[in-house]
């Protein structure tokens, strides 16, 4: 199965970025665990600050399954949210903290209802959750 | 590790409640592939109808690790949160539908906050996630 | 024609409950009534202070048609409104007094969505209406 | 008893509007049918689309009981809420469709206050317990 | 001076309708005072329970300043407060009842920003008041 | 094609009202352009200043395509949204100003939801656009 | 009749205070023509800055009738409006310029629901109709 | 005097949920404290998690004054505050904690207008300084 | 122990304003008698309708504890609400009335989430019991 | 005339995303159309899923008039909304599904105030009637 | 130049109260540092906790610019705010701790509308940039 | 010390820009005098419409100290406010204009809570004052 991974914005920096919400492992280190752990699905992984580039890779990328965790997007990214609505795919948007338990804002997401499931709160184990839904 | 799984009101209906939302597997199912699968875990199950009685169980049951679906009392039983809140084990809330994709109300959870995961909208395929999570 | 009527909290003390807004019928009065007027009816009576117990009750009674009037549940028992979304038979709300001469949050339903039609204000003589209502 | 029926806007076109949500039997079906059950009581009939004009025939009217569907004006008209405040008769209040499960807008009734019961979602047949519930 | 006075729907019914709230004199009476008191003036006078009436009669009619109590109208009609944004004339709010004392819908007023001035609470001696104001 | 033009309240006073918002163009000049230019069609107009009226002559009238700019009633007028919906004709929604510009009110309409689209901003030039549409 | 005047805050700048609002006659003006008008009453007059200070002179004063410009006070001090509430005087609130027509917030009273009537909008000359309104 | 002392859901953690919020006293040493204290009086005590057994007791049990801390119960339970409105003795409301030093929703409490008194933040003192108020 | 007891706007009033409400006992009355049961305290009395005033005392009086009832200032002063955040001593409010059974804005305190307790409904009452919790 | 028209992100798979919403015509369809209707004019195209990317070519772009859908930026986009404000050109705002029929989010746009006119609802068909507008 | 600095309620307390939020400078310290920088300016400073004082000196003091720190006066002042309002100087508000980073109430102010800018979160050195400012 | 300096959207426009809010100073301007008052300061300057690229330079650049005026970014980017809160530097929110004077929507700013102060209304003076507070 080819399975894309997006991050949003801000996710570029995780490992260094708030380690005690977000842990001290980055994106590379959850990517290689990933591909050794499911070696017979395929891993493409695309991450941006900008929400247009966002889009622009959702529409052209070729993939089974989705992954998305669109970081600060989620909270008012109608843009993607359209984006996700025209993808005919399995979408999973995972949340690396818990959501509900941090500000008000975080707490509505305007991209999951056009995704099939959300996971939030187990770091980036979240990541490994998803893959593990897909089977 | 002894896994507590907690169920609330009408899912004792599962497999014959709304099948087009909630799958036709029923709870007995679920749990018979969950301790084929993690054979070396102890799982134990209750399901109730009454806020009071989950309370109830919640207090006085012995486990390492909680997965709780408090159904409707997802959305207004602060009385279920207080409870969770008192209990220092991981706790991860599922729902078997996708709550981003039904009503409104139902996108509230006064239960999360007191959680450390959640995992909605992958069908009794979430309480698999929640085990897994768990390792 | 099997017809349940089920009460919710606290219309046990019907008769003596604030009779300037419930009126000073007892339902046994009431059930013994509709039992002379619909003779070829067979009415079975539940009435619990418990909103798991309703839900236990309604999950397994046997009946054609449902008389409900949730009391006080009726404004925010999202778990018994999920109970009556399950039951397909006919199912009617009934409330005693004029829920919308009441104080605000009694004109809030959040049961009514889930059954076929809605009695309010007739007193006592509310629960024939609804039984008429079903011929 | 003189019953004096009023109805709002749109609802001349009863039997042709909407079928699937108003049935289709005509005003005059449903007034031939109480009629002929009723006969001892004396009937008159009034429909219009003007806010005015059901005032002014509200205050005109000669009835000892008044049965009212006041359409969508239900939902803003202040002044036939104050119309139906000036007047000492029974005073029922008729939804034909459930308006409980129709759009947000049409679950709040300004007029309901100021009437002695209300009967929603029973089709046509709505009137006819109006009419019981004055016995 | 050309005086005109209209007043909103129920108000036909001055000095029979909730007399503890509205008094008991009539709109002729109160006229009558006032054609006595202003003797200079020359006073004309509308009542209608018909929103599209008023407005029909405040584009047509002669007169050098109006005193409008729109009744009910007052708390909803944009219809009529367009009607009166377009009146290049002396404009005066009449309330007999304190608004300010009454149900909470009844504090706001449509019509009022498109008006010179607002009275309210003194009774049917409001449109004196308004009539002074004038002068 | 017979196309039938509806105006709401005050609309009778184009080319007179607020000149700087609405132009000073009358209705007449208006009508008299779109019969000139689109000769192979039939136009018949109705204004009125009367919600009801409104919705006799909506459900009444004889046409193949509606263009209605039911102006201050746009805002709060369910009875004519209703009447919109039971209309199996295209509907066209005008407005002469450009409501996103002015009072916050204004940017809500009640009855676009039940016509097929809406054009606001064009000054009476929007009524040509309309028909336009229609082709 | 011994009718005080209170004035709130910044209200001792009249008629030097925005003049296009509030105009320019001072209130030593405006009590020169009262008195000269109403010559059998007795006037006394008291403005203050100060909520406590307009307290304290409300529970002290001897008087028949009040007459109050609360100022800004009027839409956040419900201190005065406690003390007006104890105040067993037929109590008049009048505003100089039109609270209708200027900011949201100075839309809301929270003193007039314990006065007995309201006249806003008149300029200066409303003092003197709130002193008529006492005949 | 007979007293009754009624806690709702988690309370019978109390001694050991979160003790810097609760105190680390159990109820058992309250009502011991309260029982040496107040000799000639006779205390009963009951605590449930479940709203429906707290209602079946109130409505059962026999006693001169009743003190409830209704625990979460007190921000949604109009269940509770419906069989409290039933009750003709005294009843006063305790919370241990300083609800309004709390979250949000804990500042809001729909058994309050039921109870004739509230004492909030005295820890399990409230208990002694409720039976004070008795007397 | 120095104990000052602060009295907000109005309450100079005690014993004449709405006895209804608030009782016939004057605040010198409560101050007597609870110097007599409590002999070995010293009692401070301050009232005071202007909210600076009683900032002014609270910053420099002397005193051990503190029992404020702040009158109206309770539901808008944040003023006094951060003159209280600064005060290192025990702080409890007292409210004469039970705010949960009167108005809408008297059930929301500014000042109490500055204050380490509540009792609201006793009546004069209250002062005692505010003291007795100091013990 | 130099006409631009710039479309927001999405809108680049007119044609194949939802059709059942967005009809099957490509931009270039209907751009085709345009040149051959309107030859007089030229037209130049811009689309782009990045807010910035629009923002720099309205801010560089030559042309005379505007036509512009902002796809879901409509609904957040206060940078595109300034933009635009700068801009003193007419500009036309089209939506090519009927937005008030859609998401309660659908129906606010915070760029259509700093337009000159809205077209909504009308297919691709929109596109030609905005270029009529400018005519 | 002549600079008026006021302090609102709380700030005589500055270098005392809540240090870690407001610093431990006094009032004195900086204006001393201020005098000292800016020599050929004259300074004069009053604080006050009590709304009315304010208003009186900002009517009657001398000065050419102000700098004002309403404190907790900010979120509800509307007095002050109409006296701000009133004077043609201009008007620097000043916030000493960060008003975006503390309780929600705090993020609103009714001051700041009626200023010419705002400086917030630079502790007591906000007064120096205020100054500064004003060059 | 390395200061930063990044405008968002359409502030590249300044000089041109609305200039009777904005000034017409240009940015080069602004920066040409910093840098001769502020020689021994080094400075860099950034501007952008596209919030994922003010993102990427937020996370590259190396600075000191950071002056940012997010423009329209600051009422909804979360994204830039998640990035501001990672950087560990001093952060200073400037904008030109006075947004407390402005739209309801411009005194929102979600992006203040995550820097150490905010400078409104003091036109481009507002990012010398932003020096000036580094000193």
């Amino acid at each position: 199965m080819k399975i894309l991974i997006v991050n949003g914005p801000n996710l570029n920096l995780l490992g260094t970025r708030e380690p005690q919400i977000y842990g001290n492992k980055s994106m590379e280190d959850v990517l290689g665990e990933l591909k050794a752990e499911f070696s017979s699905d395929e891993f493409s992984y695309f991450q941006s600050n900008s929400e247009g580039a966002i889009i622009d890779h959702l529409q052209q990328a070729d993939f089974d399954a989705l992954i998305i965790n669109p970081g600060a997007y989620t909270h008012y990214s109608y843009a993607i949210a359209d984006c996700l609505k025209n993808i005919q795919k399995t979408k999973i948007e995972v949340h690396i903290s818990h959501i509900y338990q941090r500000e008000e804002f975080r707490q509505k997401s305007v991209t999951a209802p056009y995704t099939n499931g959300l996971i939030s709160g187990f770091g980036t184990k979240g990541y490994r959750l998803a893959v593990l839904s897909l089977k």
